[in-house]
């Protein structure tokens, strides 16, 4: 899906929310503002992520090394750490784990919208899904020779972990993979925050090479799609 | 003051809500868009009213006429005509007639905030100003050979009108001026709306010159500021 005119003023609030973040004085800050902003005007028939792609390291430049959301990534992993005993001692079954990483999908420091991972644990598990294909999905399973799960959010990475340990223990003879982003895009989770949680403990660490937020597929590695067909 | 990093988004922010009110077609308010946000790329060293008359002018571009809340402007003038008997009933003294005007002041469709201009016109009457200079207003109207509102936003201007009126009656030696903008800027009031309202019926209409929201002295028309002054 191209970009709709609503992105791009969205493209420029995230750009001020990197910017604040980064607590960038208020020149600096401002010649980023303009490099973002005269960049988004050219993004004409691209799709979301691929002007996300183009932007971020844009704003990366303003800041060492190449990465706007390295603090906040840290503080999303600290956070989600920090209720992870008491998320396990509630998660006995691979369905419990799956709304356990169901709740840890709230994990966003980059979206305006405000998330609280305590309340979000506390209702998930009482909770029915209104499509629950949970069963389908253990069907596939249960014949399948791999499974990977495609990271997103860091601090969500943590609750991956959890349900790929969960379905370790119940299919021991599955080869479990984790794709993780190609490089640093907003909070995206890279092979850099997957290896400081010891993900390849469960799971091998895939390198998706994609830049975008999501997969588009023709910026994936040909080892990944291999992998992933 | 000079444009500020904040500003920069905002103003992407304003150009969606102008092709949102306009009703552009998708690709039409995609190019809009870009325009926008490569000409906010380049503002540096302006201020905000400066660069809103730079910007706003090639919104207009994208639709008929030079108004892009040509609309929004006649809504604001049609609830404000439709509350003013209720109001003008609870106006006796200038006292009153200042209050309506601050009430009226809620009126901005252009930014994101909604008001209720009912709620603000109950409230404004039993609430006293934090800070309350009028006896110093008055005590200069005594004195003074003229006076002039300078007009801000559509709708506002038949609250302002009130107030004219009610000044005109209580000194009936003064000269009264009402002060539009030189083109329309945002939703701020013009000549064309000023006429609309039969201001002149009261006040002395003057076109300020300037293009740009507020009062940037820099544009104003010579004939302008020998009153202004």
């Amino acid at each position: 899906m191209n970009l709709k005119s609503d992105c791009l003023s969205c493209l420029l609030n995230q750009s001020l929310r990197v910017a604040k973040n980064l607590h960038l004085d208020e020149e600096t800050s401002k010649k980023m503002m303009q490099v973002a902003s005269a960049s988004i005007g050219t993004y004409g028939e691209v799709s979301p992520p691929v002007a996300a792609a183009d932007l971020y390291p844009k704003l990366a430049s303003f800041t060492e090394g190449d990465d706007v959301y390295k603090e906040l990534k840290a503080l999303s992993t600290k956070e989600a750490l920090r209720l992870l005993p008491s998320v396990e001692n509630k998660v006995h079954t691979i369905s419990d784990a799956i709304k356990a990483a169901v709740a840890g999908n709230v994990i966003d420091f980059a979206t305006p919208n405000h998330f609280d991972l305590t309340t979000e644990f506390e209702k998930v598990f009482e909770t029915a899904f209104s499509i629950d294909d949970e069963s389908i999905f253990l069907s596939h399973l249960e014949s399948a020779k791999s499974f990977m799960i495609i990271g997103d959010n860091v601090g969500e990475h943590v609750f991956d972990k959890l349900l790929l340990e969960c379905i370790a223990k119940a299919f021991p003879n599955l080869k479990l993979y984790y794709a993780v982003r190609g490089r640093p895009i907003i909070n995206d989770v890279t092979l850099l925050e997957a290896k400081e949680l010891a993900m390849e403990k469960v799971a091998t660490i895939v390198d998706s090479g994609v830049p975008t937020p999501g997969l588009d597929y023709g910026y994936a590695s040909k080892e990944f799609m291999k992998l992933y067909n």
